[in-house]
C-alpha cells in the first residue's frame, strides 16, 4: 500500500479528536488505512503554541511552522478556521500537489471560487464535508448522488445554536434574551452568539450549498442575511397556535430574474432568514440543536438529511471520511467531481427575494376593516392567501374589546412591495400596530 | 471528451425514465456528460419485445440480445430485476470491463459477494444506490461519507407499501386487510403483496445495508425475517395509546455472540420485523409510503436520512447519479472504494436475535396476579423494565369487571428465552390471554 502523508493544521475541538483517530499504531489509524487502501501516517500537527502537550498527540509531531509542514504533506487537513492564514496555506498546499480536508465555511464562502479553481488547476481534491451541517452527510449527495438529478431548492436547519434557542422559545415558552442565555449555559452558544444569531454562520453554509446545488458559485455577499433577534416570544406562540414553528432557515433556490426589458431569465439565490414552517414540514421537527437540510429535486422529489451540525466527534466523523476518500484518490491518482459550475447561473441580488409572508395585525374590531386592510395589500399588488381574525387575547384582558388580531398570509411577494404594503397598513386608522412580519416557507 | 457507452436493460418504470434521460441530443443527456466530464451516449435498450415501440425511446437502440448488448458497452445499467439472466449478464458486463449500474436488490442480497469479487477483479464498478430506499441517498453516505466513522446500528423503514399499510392503521384505524386494499388501489401495493408484507424486499435491503456498514458480505439467508400480517388493528391502537406507532424495520447492527467455550466474539445481524417505536423516535415520523434509514455511528451520532423509496423518476434519479460517477470514473480510470469486506465479522445466526419485547396480557384483575405475571418472566431470565396496568376497557364494556390489560415491556432477552416465558404466561390461571407480543425499538 502507498503512503499517504497527512499534515492537521490545528488541534482544537475537532482536530484534536482527528489527531487522536490517526495516532500511531492505533486500531483506528489501522483501520481507516485499511479502508483506503492506503498507509494513512501523520506527519505533523500545526498549533500556535508547541510547546503546550496535547493529550494523545506525540510531541515529536506538533509544530508552529504551518507553511512547512503543508509542503511535506500528500493531504493537508485544515481545522485553523478563518481567512487568513488558511487560504495561504491552502493554496500552498495544492502548489505542492497535496489534496485538501477542510471544515472552513467562512473561507469556503469567501473564496472558493478561487480555491476550487487552485485544487483543479493543481488536479488535485479539496473536500468539505464537515464545512455544512457537521456530521450530516449532505456535500457527497449534493455533488455526486444527485449528479443526475435537477436540484430545485435547499432548506437547511444549518446552525445549531439558533435552532436551539428557536426550539427553547417554542417548547418552553423562553424569551429570546432567556434562550440565549441557556444556550450559553449548556456551550451551545458563544459568549458573543452574533455570528449565530445574527444568521453569519448560517449564511455561509448557504453559499456553499447554493454553489454545490447549482454548480454555480455563491459567495457570502451574494446571500441575503436576517438573523433572529427580531423574533419576539409572542411570534413563536402565535405560530404554535397556527399549527407552526419559526426556524432559521438557509435557503438556496433556483429562481427567475428579469432583465432591463423584462425578458425573463433563470438564475440562483439564497438567503438566510427566519420563517414560520407548518408543524406538517419534515423540518419543523427538528429539535434543539440538531441539523437538517432538505432537498427538493426534480426527479428525487423531496429529501432529507438529519443529525448533529456541530461538536468535536461528530465534525471529525466527517473529515476523517473525505480524509479516507482522499487517501484513496491518492493511491489510484484520481479526483473526485470538480465543484466549480460548468452552470455558472446568474445569481440573484439580494434585494430581489420573493417569499410569502405572514403579516400580524392588531385592529378594531369593526366592520369594514377588513377591506381597508385588502385595499392595502392590493395596492401594491401583494395578493393575499389566507386572512384568520379572532378576537385578541391582549385586548380582551385589557378591557377593551374592541380590539382583534389579523393574520394574514400573503402568496409570494417581493420584499419591496411588501415594505411598502407595511407602511400603508400603519398608516390606517382601523390598524392598531402591525405585531410582526414573518417569511413563510413549505406548500401553502 | 471522451465516450462512454451505456446499455439499457430493462425499460419498465424506472428504465423508461433512465432512457428518456439519455435521449440523443436532449438537454438533460448533455448536462449529464458536462457533470461527468465524458461523452454519454446510450448504445442500446435490451427489452424482451423489440417490436412495441417504447414513448421516447429510438426504436433503432430496442434489442432483445442483451448478451450482445453487454458486450458493446462500457456502462451497464441493469433494471430487469430478478436473478437470472440479470447475474449472468453482469458477469459478463464484468468479463468484458464494464462497470454495472443496479436497482436489483434481490440479485445483490443473494449473490453480491460474487458480483462485488467479480468487479474487483475486473478492476470495474458495481453501483447500486438505487437498490435501497429508491432515491435516497444511502449507499454512498455509508460507503464514503462514514468510512472513517464506526457504524454501530442501521434502523430503516426501506419499504414503502409496509409503511403506508402501517401508516394507515394509524391514523385511519384501519383493518391490516382494509389497508392492504387501499395500498392496492393506489398502486403502493402488488395485487398479490407477499414480497412486501412478508417482509422479503426489506430483508433484501436489510443484507445490504449490512454488508456495507460492517464491511462484511450479509446474504438474504442470514437475514431474521417476520413481516407484518400478524400486526393487528388492536395492536396499533394500544401503540398509540401508549405514545408508539408499529412501524416495520430493517435492522442490521454490530452484537456479541457466545463461542462453544463460552468466549464473548464480536459479529454482525440483520433482522425485520414490526417494531413498537416510541412516537419521539424520528423514524415514528415517517408517514405514508416514504422510507426513512437511521444511522447510529460511534463518531456522527445520529443521522437519519429521508425521502421517497420508490417510483420511476425517484429510482431514475439515482441510477443517473451512479450512472454519471461511473463516466467519470471511465474518463480518469480510476474506481470506487470496494464493497467487500476487509472485516469480515461473522454473520450470527437468526435464532439468536436479541430485542426488548413489549407484552400485551388481559388478566384477572385481583391481587397477585402481577407477582405470579413477574414470576413467569423472571424464571426465564427476562428482566422486565415496565409494567404498565389498566382496566380493560373492552372488559369493562362487556361488563365482566374483573378484567384488567397488563402492558410488560422487558429488558433484551433472547428470542427462546421469551418464547418459553409467554408459553408459562399462556398457563397461568390469572391470565385469560396473552394479546400480543411486538419487538420494541428505540431508548428505553
Amino acid at each position: 500500500m502507498e503512503r499517504v502523508r497527512v499534515a492537521l493544521l490545528g488541534c482544537g475541538s475537532v482536530g484534536s479528536q482527528v489527531a487522536a483517530a490517526l495516532a500511531a499504531g492505533s486500531e483506528s489509524v489501522h483501520e481507516l488505512s485499511a479502508r483506503a487502501g492506503a498507509t494513512i501516517e501523520l506527519v505533523g500537527v500545526a498549533v500556535r503554541d508547541a510547546s503546550t502537550p496535547r493529550e494523545g498527540v506525540d510531541d515529536e509531531l506538533l509544530t508552529t511552522d504551518a507553511e512547512g509542514l503543508v509542503t511535506r504533506a500528500d493531504v493537508v487537513v485544515e481545522l485553523i478556521g478563518g481567512l487568513e492564514p488558511a487560504r495561504s496555506l491552502l493554496l500552498k498546499a495544492f502548489e505542492h500537489g497535496a489534496s485538501v480536508v477542510t471544515g472552513n465555511k467562512a473561507l469556503l464562502a469567501a473564496h472558493g471560487r478561487e480555491l476550487h479553481a487552485a485544487a483543479d488547476a493543481a488536479g488535485v481534491d479539496l473536500y468539505f464535508e464537515a464545512a455544512v451541517a457537521g456530521a450530516i452527510p449532505i456535500i457527497r449527495p449534493l455533488r455526486e448522488s444527485l449528479a443526475g438529478d435537477r436540484v430545485e431548492r435547499v432548506l437547511g436547519i444549518v446552525n445549531g445554536t439558533t435552532n436551539f434557542v428557536l426550539d427553547e422559545m417554542d417548547s418552553r415558552g423562553a424569551s429570546f434574551d432567556d434562550a440565549v442565555s441557556r444556550a450559553q449555559e449548556l456551550g451551545y452558544a458563544e459568549a458573543d452568539p452574533t455570528a449565530d444569531v445574527d444568521g453569519w454562520d448560517a449564511a455561509a453554509k448557504a453559499a456553499i450549498l447554493a454553489t454545490l446545488a447549482f454548480h454555480t458559485p455563491v459567495t457570502l455577499d451574494d446571500v441575503h442575511r436576517e438573523g433572529i433577534r427580531g423574533v419576539s416570544a409572542e411570534d413563536v406562540a402565535a405560530a404554535r397556535e397556527a399549527g407552526a414553528v419559526v426556524k432559521l432557515l438557509a435557503v438556496a433556490e433556483r429562481t427567475t430574474g428579469q432583465d432591463d426589458d423584462g425578458a425573463a431569465f433563470e438564475g440562483v439565490q439564497a438567503r438566510v432568514h427566519p420563517v414560520l414552517l407548518s408543524r406538517d414540514h419534515p423540518l419543523a421537527s427538528v429539535r434543539g440543536a440538531y441539523n437538517a437540510v432538505f432537498v427538493e429535486a426534480a426527479g428525487a422529489g423531496d429529501l432529507m438529511f438529519y443529525g448533529q451540525g456541530a461538536g468535536g466527534r461528530p465534525t471529525a466523523s466527517a473529515v476523517l471520511g473525505d480524509l479516507v476518500t482522499l487517501a484513496r484518490h491518492r493511491q489510484d491518482g484520481s479526483q473526485g467531481p470538480r465543484v466549480l459550475g460548468h452552470a455558472d447561473l446568474p445569481v440573484l441580488p439580494t434585494d430581489a427575494v420573493r417569499t410569502r409572508y405572514q403579516v400580524r395585525l392588531v385592529v378594531a374590531d369593526r366592520p369594514g376593516v377588513l377591506a381597508a386592510v385588502a385595499q392595502a395589500f392590493a395596492a401594491h399588488g401583494v395578493s393575499i392567501e389566507t386572512v384568520r381574525q379572532r378576537p385578541s387575547v391582549a385586548g380582551a384582558l385589557a378591557g377593551d374589546g374592541g380590539v382583534a388580531s389579523l393574520v394574514v398570509v400573503t402568496h409570494t411577494a417581493a420584499d419591496a412591495a411588501l415594505a411598502g404594503c407595511v407602511a400603508d397598513l400603519s398608516e390606517l386608522d382601523a390598524v392598531a400596530s402591525v405585531a410582526s412580519v414573518l417569511r413563510v416557507e413549505g406548500d401553502s
